[in-house]
């Protein structure tokens, strides 16, 4: 029909050229890899990025091949995701806490021209540079000054040097929204890591959707920190949704330890955080001894693992500080879901709220979820049914990287979690789609079972997995490494779980280890476990 | 590049079915036109906008078909802007209060197969009925036992036995999200109306924009009133913000006086509304005799034309009650700019606050802004230097309906305003295109002429316009209208002048007259003034 609207496209370029223009003071605080204070504003940022999309042109770089970063959270790496994805290249974000071979890998896998790494990183790359010989520069993102003289890595080149002599015009090309402007590997637990390729469009999409008031909330009132890693899904897309937004930023660096953190928080007036829960962990940890307070913190959005209602409960009645639970998946952009309340909870009382609060949240607009059982009929929104959670949207994955895998079902990306889902649309996850236990038609979240063993006082650490059963297709155990000098016997940790879960959830057998194999971020191995015990039999089976 | 994300359209039919999902409860209040108030939820919404898509499968209507509505704001408008548009057909909201000669021409022009009105418009559906051939089916929105007997209007129906024997279950079609959604006329003051067609995409980017912290700050803990009509320009895009976000509804009918709007806002915990001053004059003149308070409200987005400071500083100071100028164009969707203040500004006196407050804000991402003189060479951001107001972005139209005209120039869209931008992006429209008076090279406001005038104690009302000067090209006249019984010389009023302008900018002559002519809605006809003073000779010319 005719008469329609503008067909501009939704690209990352109009993101920083629409900060650059409407917040062109707008401040960007850095602590720097040396430790020290970095000052510069939305204008300064958007100056540096058009050097470096002006560097990747002289560079010859072709529209869609990949540059790497592997860098914690600074003002550079921030020019990386618009210099980078503006100009028509891919960023690809590495995870430094891989193992180096698995970095050659990837850094192989995705086929990286440049790779700009801070100088934490040096060994690593020194280790690993040999390896991909594709790399056609290696950059130090570090002031031309402080340049190792003998890196032994060829051809290395400040990141200063490398864009210094670059004008700061660009004209950014005008892509298609579809084009692909960043990616991130998942370190799966099984086979070769995969990577999420992001598009501009999806970004975009997801930076609007980041910033409503049900979400993350960002306003051009703000001062946000963001503590979870730049390498890790965009962090959360906060990079872009600040660009769009206009808040303050500040960048903490590889500082995480809770005094320096919070110093950042008090020094910058920081209204909004966003991180792991360990990381607050430390933050309360350095707090509480000197009866330190927050002057302006307000909010905090708590995302990787849940968070112990412990802490919701420290930062909100102690600090005065709201704590929401997002959850979502590299495969996602990553945000699916927050947890804010609707106004008919306003007037619940605390325990109450509490308890919403726990749950993972309500999907934001753009990710439709849906459960279903193992015959792929969807589940009931009942909060009491569940089953293997689906999503999709334009922020969610079609495929993996050049195609690999084929992940979804009917349209739609299965996540891995099992959950439950409320009347009210919060979705709570109960177990990992591998750990469930299913036992006779219904499944039996291993989740649960361990965490009412460790409730005990002789338990150390619990995990519980499912064993063959000729009846029964599958039924738990539970296995159990005690504490130090505690001691509890089979029967009496039986009898613990009467009367805390349903009497055929209640495992068929404890098993007592020396220790649970734990993976390296501390996540129980249950691979590692279920080859432990291979050999095992159900005492009824 | 292989493995992207999925390839999901942004959709009008995605709006509603997430609130239906996740804020199936979600309470949707409406004061009807027979003054009851009426109550359901987003599922029953859902529900019966697929009844309503059903009722127009069985209609045959083709995808793209108009079906219009000329209605004041209730669920069952809702149902349509959800029905119409999602099932692929155009919502074509009509505004009642244009001339019935207009509507009739408007509802032909757009060649509408349906058209649903309130009873409150029966008179006037009456009057243009038999000029609209090509109606297939007029219905009332209203009760079955409501329906007028013998209303003249051939076939007329009741939209409950419309839509009632219809399905509630639908498959709303996957459309290309550039398809067409809706539709709304501008009432331009030359030539004929012409319509700014809006399409799914354009729509739900403006619903993500608008619900953002630093735009209409909505989520699922607000009770919206939108006092601004459905039939204007989307009510602002409240509806489908609304069922982005979840927040609780609350419709005004056409009960827009004092004490109904306040009675509304106090049952039903508003805690946000928006309209134009008018009606927040009404409401505040209601409140103030009795000393009533706002319990929930806590702001107000005001737009459609500037709101007095002394409106802002009575909501502010008096209720507590945040006062946020909007602006925009029924050629925008309509958001461009929202006036909210930054971080820098939080700790700035009040009445510097206030001077910010009273521009027509920052841009919201989605929406570029340049300003540029006659030659079209771009103005600096120094909120001094002025030009013509043009904008850009995927919510602003291309061409108008049926391509008629062809109003971008070199890919931005005219506002016909003149602005200051200032360096912090906060724009301030300083006098219409066509009323600014260009004297050699320079701008002058013709409205800054007026308030000076108006401010002298002898004066009604005042009009500047530019007349034709030899040297000149053109030198500001200005037309007043003196107050009964008041008493002002030409030479006393230009003496008046000095010191409150610069030199240049004072007006060469005035030109007393019995009136300034004044269109319908209180604006002054400028065009009707320069016809009266088109023989008018300056004294100096």
């Amino acid at each position: 029909m005719l008469g329609l609207m503008q067909s501009q496209p939704l690209l990352i370029s109009s993101l920083i050229e629409f900060a650059a223009r409407n917040h062109g003071d707008g401040e960007i605080v850095s602590r720097r890899v040396e430790g020290d204070i970095h000052r510069y504003t939305y204008k300064d940022l958007a100056g540096r990025a058009r050097q470096l999309a002006n560097t990747l042109d002289g560079m010859g770089l072709a529209q869609g091949e990949r540059v790497a970063s592997l860098a914690w959270n600074g003002y550079r790496h921030m020019e990386m995701y618009f210099g980078v994805s503006g100009s028509g290249r891919v960023l690809h974000t590495i995870n430094p806490r891989l193992h180096p071979e698995q970095i050659a890998w990837i850094v192989n896998h995705a086929e990286d021209k440049a790779l700009c790494f801070d100088l934490s990183f040096l060994p690593l790359i020194q280790a690993v540079h040999a390896k991909c010989p594709q790399v056609r520069q290696w950059v130090a993102l570090c002031d031309a000054d402080k340049l190792p003289a003998d890196s032994g890595i060829p051809g290395l080149i400040s990141y200063e040097d490398w864009i210094g002599g670059q004008s700061d015009q660009y004209n950014w090309p005008l892509l298609d929204e579809n084009t692909a402007c960043s990616m991130c590997y998942t370190s799966g637990t099984t086979g070769n890591p995969k990577a999420a390729l992001y598009s501009h469009r999806s970004s975009t999409l997801h930076a609007y959707a980041a910033a409503l008031p049900d979400v993350m909330n960002l306003s051009a009132r703000d001062s946000v920190l963001p503590v979870v890693p730049m390498f890790h899904v965009n962090a959360w897309g906060i990079p872009y949704s600040a660009a769009l937004t206009g808040c303050k930023l500040v960048f903490p660096g590889p500082a995480l330890d809770g005094k320096s953190v919070y110093e950042l928080i008090e020094a910058e007036g920081v209204t909004f955080a966003a991180g792991v829960p360990t990381v607050w962990q430390m933050l309360l940890s350095h707090m509480k001894p000197g009866g330190l307070r927050f002057s302006k913190l307000n909010r905090t959005v708590i995302g990787g693992s849940a968070c112990p209602p412990a802490m919701i409960s420290a930062f909100q009645d102690d600090y005065g500080v709201s704590v929401l639970h997002a959850w979502g998946m590299t495969e996602m952009s990553p945000l699916g879901t927050l947890c804010t309340l609707k106004n008919k909870h306003l007037s619940l009382p605390k325990d109450e709220q509490m308890k919403i609060l726990q749950k993972q949240g309500r999907a934001i607009y753009g990710v439709e979820m849906k459960i279903v059982n193992d015959e792929g009929k969807e589940q009931p929104w009942d909060g009491k049914a569940y089953g293997d959670l689906l999503v999709r949207g334009p922020w969610i994955i079609d495929s993996y990287y050049k195609g690999e895998g084929n992940p979804l079902v009917d349209g739609w990306f299965p996540t891995g979690d099992v959950a439950t889902i409320d009347a009210d649309g919060f979705m709570q996850i109960t177990d990992r789609s591998k750990d469930v236990v299913k036992s006779g038609g219904e499944w039996i979240s291993s989740i649960d079972i361990e965490n009412i063993a460790m409730a005990h006082p002789a338990v150390a650490m619990a995990a519980c997995i499912g064993v063959p059963h000729p009846k029964w297709d599958e039924r738990p155990i539970v296995a159990v490494a005690k504490k130090p000098g505690a001691e509890v016997s089979r029967e009496e940790l039986l009898k613990f779980f009467e009367g805390k879960t349903a009497k055929w959830q209640i495992p068929d057998d404890v098993v007592f280890v020396d220790a649970i194999p734990l993976g390296a971020t501390g996540k129980m191995l249950k691979t590692k476990l279920r080859e432990q015990l291979k050999d095992y039999k159900l005492p009824t089976a």
